[in-house]
């Protein structure tokens, strides 16, 4: 395997930062240019002091010229990585996008949840939804691969398999997410300021995430059933972790084996899920690491399971599992830099 | 109303030390004594500085001897505060328990869901469910009052009014709650260490909490019917105040209108609940108070109601909710000290 | 005693939220006006939900005209507090100003240190500084009172009587201060989002505090000698709160008693100074109070004494101290309110 | 460089989980035996989730025979090293001590900082103060290294190119640490539970910490010259990390180029100290790295120096710095494991 190059847009980022420090640590791949338009002219390790050690300086993106990268992963806002993937796909680079601007195909539903048109409609055709363990043969072939949602990873990992076993109820599922507060990006607000967070919990944005038709389309295309959801996020005073608890009914009569099982067999040999029959998730256990834990607890007097995950919303969520698809889209190996 | 005088057992605790900041601000009552086994012999403002101020000491109880208090506040463990009514009663006290020996009538659950037998099954008849907006009768007339869990609190007065006018299908209540770490008590315990509990999230007794069939039978009486829900509380780095999260499916045709008409009419003049249509619940909105707040949301394609409630677990949900109680027992103003 | 109005003037920061709450328990003043320029037309519970319960908004402030209030706290930033209080004054308004534009007579400290002119100059000279356990005298007859800084209460306060008594070499001072994060203010800024505070730790400004020509001005009068500091400030991931820990040279032979006697006569009947010869300060024994608490160490082979407080920064260092003032002024209990 | 096996001992304690996951990072060790007599037979995964992959349980020691380890790290608590110690040695394993017992040669200075008598004197001898900036010689010979405690290293390193190059007052020193509360250990104590530590601040054993006499010793060594220090460590509210701030006075006429190139010249080459001439440091700079960031500011004035140091206290506190010691000792490349 011959050593690639990556660029990062929007690198200033917690999601960029997490980037940066995981491909320093790669065999496969070095860092060439780092771009944050705002950022522009500042030290790196100003902003991510643990990721770079390299006296390297952001720069201003200004196209694909000159843009030696191979590889270009886009940590941009929602809406701008539409603007600049194309020309990026043109110029014949892997584009690998931790936005939401290609994760739904479906126009009208982008424009109810992201409050903006689909202005990249052409090239949507051929963007494929990396989530690893479920769509690795895609991801292999892709060129324009859509790193899912952090609440996304969170919740559909746990539901998939006992969705696509027909095991629970896919109109029956009610997920309450915990996040921590980077989630929201490095911004000045007095909303994230260290005194409205701290020792407080807030719902937000309950019943219209835009996660929500993200989860939705997701679970369904894999269970080729009409999955519906309802999704709380709630904001907590933590750094870094997602916390998703999810509740559904049982659709058969089943035992707690065969929920098991449903996830030992669905997972076996996915280096980065982590079943546990027994032991209820906890955020610390995966944070700094792209491993998402999962937990079953079963109530069959009221016919229901709970499955519960824990992940690294900056890695798993993020950051880890765009190196993950990369590493699988370049055929390295697929833990490479990420454990 | 002439002055009383009030006693605290268990008076180390948290709950023990929001009640005497509390009764040191009463119009009515004077607190008398002030017991603690453990810490017997220490300095009160030792143990709770913004408390106290009158260079006492706690004191270790041995009976009902030389006890002059009228009113009796149990802040002990499960366990210790049924051994210790019945004296307190026969002495003629008002005794307003905090823990949870009083609070189930059925001796079946209690053994189930406390591990120990319940002893005071022969006073428990009188024991009054002591949550001022729906038994306000009852309360002024007990001597024996269960000051409610916390967490049923919080779950408790956002589902009352939707199950009493028959607007929620009874079986269908998912409640996600979490809670600072003041719930758990004052303890010598690494999982309640700084380190363990910082930057992390976790579930624990999903589907075998102890305030299950305090939940469920509260509403099942409030509302005549079966009433059975789910049930996950979660640990999370705060140090006090309850989020909770509750979905339920609808059981009617009915408009926000009707459900928002609901809270504000059970809860016309009860001067410690804020039903707000619009704004979300944040925990940060009733620290330090004996408010609950509540919020709703209705998902009409999902058939779905989502009602939210932030409340402080040691005023609320503890011991601001215990004087309320004395308050209406004492025929004290109800806001009296709390406000 | 009559019933007296107060207005505050920038009234949607922290230190004017405690101000509410404050004056909300007053017995001999109402709140008048709530001024708050870019929050004008917002509900005051919006931004200070414990705060205020009225449906009050904030107004926009628009001169002496129609104000009523006898009393003008002003909460606003440094440099607006200047423009204002000439006119409140004119219009015979008792100033109680928490910024710090009247806390230094010398115009060429001010310009050093605030980095803007001084305006207010001719009213300068009948600025107080507010410090009543020192100043008690001439804040009685005062009409514009500079109430100090929150650093500089915490530094100033266990600093005067070993001055006064001349037991410490007034060159050999030594003073690092920890502040929770409120003290910075209620603003939208990368720097004080709750990702960049929480888990670390930070020195600022270190040898040029605007609090240092404070400290100094104010310890060099109250003992007649020139005191010389250095003051390190540090910002720590609290909500509120500052833990001062203070090093100086003793100037002879003394020993603890003396020292500790000088605490004890000095600060005799001052009700919201506790020193404590054993006890060393927790910033929890004193949040939400009015107290600063004082501890002491005497190290007799290194001829050193160490003097920690911890004070609550938005009560005795802003808010409380505001009202403390305002009660000595207007011939108030001195603890009215803020017990 | 051949293969090395390395052992444990305490390994369930913070620093202990750290070195599992260095160890588990290290080119030319591998970690043969994990021991921790009260949590033997638990899984490691279970106590240090993110350092252990591999399903190994703690071990109970039971001394040197069939322990194959060339390499014994002793993470155990002050007094039970030096029972251990000999026996390891006298097997010909290279000890690295992480805990207090072989740092002070004078065992009446030990006695009187650790309030137990030095068992181990005959050891003594041969143990080498393992600070790898400063002792790389001895280090590279040592059989027996006594690991230097976190405060110390944060004080130490920041303070021995003043003191070695005579720019400062050896006697004038005063050092504030505000530590996170992994320093006080794993253990189960209300005084370390999160509601007992969260929102506040606490100075403890002022002018009788253990890592005083350590301090002062090392650098009297180090600058030929009788060094006394001030040391008031602080309890804070973060996890892991040392902030240490430090005033000294200037002993002869000096400029900042002097001072900042002490720094520069002593450092020069030295991996793991970064001194920035501007910047302030912060702990989330060095949060999970071996790096100790020195910052620098000269106030002429005064005629004094304010340096500022942060480390991970785990890790170029304890974990961190003992691997180091070990790749000098065994020839490995000084940053292996550790960047």
């Amino acid at each position: 395997v011959k050593q690639l190059r990556a660029a990062i847009l929007g690198a200033s980022g917690y999601a960029g930062g997490e980037l940066i420090g995981i491909l320093a640590r790669h065999s496969f791949v070095t860092l060439d240019r780092v771009f944050a338009q705002s950022s522009a002219g500042a030290l790196v390790s100003d902003i991510h002091p643990r990721a770079e050690q390299n006296g390297r300086t952001f720069e201003a993106y200004s196209g694909t010229e000159n843009l030696e990268a191979e590889i270009c992963f886009l940590a941009l806002p929602h809406g701008e990585a539409m603007e600049i993937a194309p020309a990026l796909l043109d110029a014949g680079k892997l584009v690998i996008d931790l936005s939401g601007d290609h994760r739904l195909k479906d126009a009208a539903l982008f424009l109810q949840y992201y409050q903006r048109p689909q202005t990249s409609q052409q090239i949507l055709q051929h963007a494929v939804y990396g989530l690893p363990e479920w769509s690795c043969e895609a991801i292999r072939n892709a060129r324009l691969i859509a790193n899912p949602g952090c609440y996304a990873t969170s919740a559909i990992l746990p539901l998939a398999p006992l969705l696509v076993d027909r095991l629970i109820d896919p109109t029956s599922i009610v997920i309450n997410s915990m996040s921590g507060v980077s989630g929201a990006g490095r911004k000045a607000a007095v909303d994230y300021s260290f005194v409205e967070i701290n020792e407080t919990v807030k719902a937000y944005r309950v019943g219209d995430h835009q996660h929500i038709p993200e989860i939705e389309t997701v679970l369904s295309n894999l269970s080729s059933q009409n999955v519906q959801i309802t999704f709380i996020p709630h904001l907590i005073p933590i750094t870094r972790g997602i916390y998703t608890t999810i509740c559904a009914n049982i659709s058969c009569d089943v035992s707690f084996d065969q929920l098991a099982g449903s996830f030992e067999t669905h997972y076996a040999g996915k280096p980065f899920v982590r079943f546990h029959r027994e032991r209820i998730p906890e955020i610390r256990r995966v944070t700094g690491t792209n491993f998402i834990d999962i937990g079953l607890r079963y109530l069959p007097e009221r016919k229901q399971v709970i499955v519960i995950s824990a992940e690294d919303n900056l890695i798993k969520g993020a950051a880890g599992q765009a190196v993950q698809n990369m590493n699988i889209a370049c055929g390295f190996p697929e833990k490479e830099g990420i454990v």
